[in-house]
């Protein structure tokens, strides 16, 4: 029989609630999302993060399942803490919603010169101002659009359906003229008096945890804004592997996708105009890049098979788009183009990282390296060019990890261990969580220290030869060995921040990952490290980490210093070469036509070098 | 001070009821329109007609304006009835609506032949099943738009992007394999399994008073089934002009318009899909004709400069969208071809009677009528064709006639003058007014008796000549002329039912009209009656008028009877035509190009022959 179940939805106070019933068997999660209240699940309701857990404030707590006791730890279970994926009430209780980790508020990124100067500006954009002869005389038997096509030097036939509708007003209006905005011929837009000088595109990063949308002046190609939110679909799994199965076989549930993203792009949109004072319609140019999942999901096509082998994408050509076909509020009939995809789960954001990073040019074999929660590795050179994906899952975002956050305020990012460990927060704030470079530095520092040893296993047995007030960190707490970066107090942490032996296998997940995909494109290209002139760090979590951790660990094989670097965020500096220049979005075409896609599961020599992968180096 | 006004919008009970305020200086019927309360008003609130009477029930009732006397007569009058439009409250009142004369409801019409064995069936939509090869192997680098694109022999990105979201299902949910729409080669659709038999598509005539549905199986060309229903514009304004006064440089007005014929069209496509079993995502062509207005507000165009000199059109080209881009439910990527337009006046409507009549061949000079609220007159053959509009307002329709009603049960569509009045009623009811049809035999029959003169004066004063039961009829009330049609209960009449002299003068006006049209193309032609070889009559109305009557009061010229017959709803059957053959589709705009438009009121001896049209013709 169902029974009442109260969700007190504002994690700070008391006064928003929602009262639902619940069905024995649901999970309080399911009841939730049904309801439209938010609750992040980051590992889509497996009992495998803390993300959904919520606080017990009326009712009787129920029993603690393993899950609750692994994710949350004793401290947290004694408080009334459960994983809300995991509990099923079968009487009246209410809970709240505890804070979130991550920030969910939009991350207002510096506007700099981005890919200007890199490229000729060539958008395909075209603006001019025309005085149209309207029809005068009764007899003469002709309309607005033909005295207009007539103006641009096209058949009426050709003024697309969705502008005829502003022609009245915008051909009459102002003695100026009128302003017709061209894309490869094709008219967009059709405005009264001249405002040939405002012509703006957005270049847009769809990835699976984080999406960035940056504001382009199309002729000087100048960024004007650029804003960086969580992607709102992480409310239903981390990785992709849990965001496909939320949606697999269920519409309602593609659709709630699809809608959040979309509405995500609507606030980006109207967040870089705010910023800018550039009005939306003024918009006539969209690229758009993202995993093979996400731009399924972004037309709201089911990726459902995406996820099941072969991993077939159900199409992979670029594709052109009318903006109000996906509802984005810019000019309706502005172009929105997303890029080619490679495969199941090599997508457009590979294709841009090729095109930012040059990859496809010289002799000179390189390897780009885009981490993520869907991370892809690229190695080659204008002869050939290798892609695979390597799902590091959300670990480097701070997913998966008891004490794991986004890098926010209060984030631990870098850290070194000597005779005790030291930290370094973001913003000097308090101290709240880790986040993937700090993590990357905790477990390299313990590697050298001699904590944990080449399989990962924190050393507890052997602690005795450690300094003495780093062996009072290394603990077994009941079957638990862990390592305590932070005592409650400690660098202002309002609580204890452990680093676990399962944070530790977590990382070797997400490395092995990245590490495997690496060797594999080597090893099936036939490239040994001392061939590779070049390995690049793309990607937000690319771009904070320390080298010195990374080869440390094993993320990236062990080139020299002075051959390993950062090159931003070249998934969106990508789409930004494809708004600026359309001589770069004919080049996506090819490239992501020339790249070959390494299938690591089905490559026999894949599993022994996983194996190896997972494992750190030994010094 | 706004004051208190309740609308009882139920003309039968009091249940019913609106409380709203309503500012000094506005009419009820504005405020009911602001309130979204439907109150009809067929002359678009000028008060030139009686369709926005409301009865006052309580509050003091003001006094009658001039509009009230004159629409509403003396009796009404009395008991509390005024003219919404004319009326502004100044203390708290509460007035009922008054009981539409109109039918609303849908009309079904029975299926017929149509068009079906006078053309070579060539809808242009295909169907074909195919088996598609999807991705088995992991190294495939393919898709499955791509399998499918190489099993029907197009390129991917030909593949419109509405198609994709159908093909994982589609291509696997059925081992007979998927079945591909296509259109002039481009694919419309993808379903599973063998649908190869099931195409169809609608034909739809928007006029500016009625609209019609129609149902066709593309490989038969049977019609199905079909629908008629008042246009719900029709509240907002009776006849063109209304309508696009009150569309006029008012964007919500317009939307208002908008939303109420997709509105419309789609509660017709429901009901004819109803009617024959046929589901909606298997019509995948639609062809619609209506006048220019109709046409450009059923885009959402705003028609304003249509009703201004030179009255351009916004577009006049022949026009194909997709399904979901007017929200029409059928197949989303459906075809939906608007014909071509020829002037401010003359639409797609009349390219479609011309189609229909082949009015385009031949060396014979013919003339088509097509008899609505906006008319269209064509003259021609293979060599010229020439158009003109004719605006006879709804008094054929029963718009502005005391009282009028469209041909609906109980409507007075025949009769006969002896020795004194005899009515047929629509299907023998009870008399409740009097449709176009009884009209023009009224009329015709009083113009016979000596009744009315030559000058449409009611011989009152010389009434004293007539057989004593029809001198009896002929009455001076006040200062109105009448002739009482029927007393109250006389066949079944719950009322008095009278011809005014304003009802005389508004058939003046309105077959002057169409009258001046056929005679004004005969003139620029240079076709005197005797070289016309056929004068054909087509529309709703067109075809239920009694052609001795017609040609009695003057609408159509006297030709011998032989050389003057019914064509039923050629717009219609027009786009009948263009559903089920391509060819006629490409023929449509041949034809458009070639009519050559007469402006009529730009021509210098418009206005004598329209005062010769307006009398009646001497016998």
């Amino acid at each position: 029989m169902a029974v009442p179940l109260t969700i007190l939805t504002d994690p700070r106070r008391t006064g928003a609630r929602r009262e639902l019933t619940i069905s024995p068997g649901t999970t309080i999660l399911a009841a939730a999302h049904a309801a439209r209240i938010d609750l992040t699940a980051t590992c889509g309701g497996r009992g495998r993060c803390t993300s959904c857990r919520v606080k017990f404030v009326a009712g009787s707590v129920p029993p603690p399942t393993i899950g609750d006791e692994v994710q949350l730890g004793d401290e947290l279970v004694r408080e009334g803490y459960r994983l809300a994926c995991q509990c099923m009430p079968t009487e009246a209780v209410t809970v709240q919603v505890a804070p979130p980790l991550e920030e969910t508020a939009f991350q207002i990124l510096g506007a700099d010169r981005g890919v200007a100067g890199r490229v000729s500006i060539a958008s395909g954009i075209d603006k001019q101002l025309v005085k149209v002869s309207l029809p005068r005389e009764e007899h003469h038997q002709t309309s607005d659009v033909e005295a207009l096509a007539a103006a641009v030097g096209v058949t009426a036939a050709e003024v697309p359906a969705g502008v005829l509708t502003t022609l009245p007003h915008a051909l009459r209006e102002d003695p100026a003229g009128a302003t017709v905005t061209t894309f490869a011929g094709r008219i967009l837009a059709v405005e009264r008096g001249d405002t040939t000088s405002m012509r703006f595109g957005l270049a847009i990063d769809v990835g699976t945890t984080s999406v960035v949308t940056t504001l382009l002046e199309l002729t000087s190609g100048e960024q004007l804004a650029s804003v960086s939110s969580l992607n709102p679909q992480s409310v239903f799994g981390g990785d992709l592997m849990s965001r496909i199965a939320f949606a697999q076989f269920n519409p309602g549930n593609l659709r709630k996708l699809h809608t959040r993203i979309l509405g995500l792009l609507n606030q980006h949109i109207a967040e870089v105009c705010r910023a800018s004072g550039v009005l939306a319609k003024w918009i006539y140019k969209v690229v758009i890049v993202g995993n093979t999942c996400m731009h399924h999901v972004l037309l709201g096509i089911d990726p459902s098979w995406v996820g099941l082998a072969p991993y077939a994408p159900v199409m992979r050509h670029a594709l052109t788009l009318a903006a109000r076909d996906l509802f984005l509020k810019i000019a309706p009939e502005a172009r929105v183009c997303l890029l080619p995809l490679v495969a199941g789960f090599v997508g457009a954001d590979a294709v841009a990282v090729a095109l930012a990073t040059r990859i496809y040019t010289g002799e000179a074999l390189r390897i780009a390296v885009d981490i993520g929660t869907n991370g892809e590795v690229l190695l080659g050179s204008a002869a050939r060019l290798w892609a695979c994906s390597a799902p590091a899952g959300p670990a480097f975002e701070g997913g998966q990890i008891r004490h794991g956050m986004r890098g926010a305020s209060g984030a631990i990012d870098r850290a070194t261990i000597d005779d005790d460990v030291r930290v370094h927060t973001i913003g000097d704030a308090d101290a709240l969580g880790i986040c993937g470079s700090g993590l990357l530095d905790l477990v390299a520092g313990l590697l050298r220290a001699g904590v944990i040893d080449w399989t990962g296993l924190i050393q507890v047995e052997q602690r005795d030869g450690l300094p003495p007030r780093l062996r009072e960190r290394v603990v077994m707490r009941g079957e638990e060995r862990q390592v305590i970066v932070l005592r409650r107090g400690e660098a202002g942490a309002p609580r204890e921040i452990v680093l676990t032996q399962d944070d530790v296998r977590q990382l070797q997940l997400a490395k092995g990952a990245i590490a495997s995909g690496i060797a594999m494109l080597q090893h099936v290209a036939g490239v040994p490290d001392e061939r590779v002139s070049e390995l690049m760090l793309a990607g937000g979590f690319g771009n904070y980490l320390s080298i010195d951790s990374a080869v440390r660990i094993g993320l990236i094989p062990a080139l020299a210093p002075g051959r390993i670097r950062y090159v931003g965020n070249a998934a969106s500096l990508g789409a930004q070469l494809c708004v600026l220049a359309e001589p770069e979005r004919a080049r996506a075409e090819t490239i992501a036509r020339s790249i070959e896609h390494v299938s690591l599961a089905a490559h026999p020599d894949f599993e022994q070098i996983f194996v190896d992968c997972m494992n750190f180096p030994q010094p």
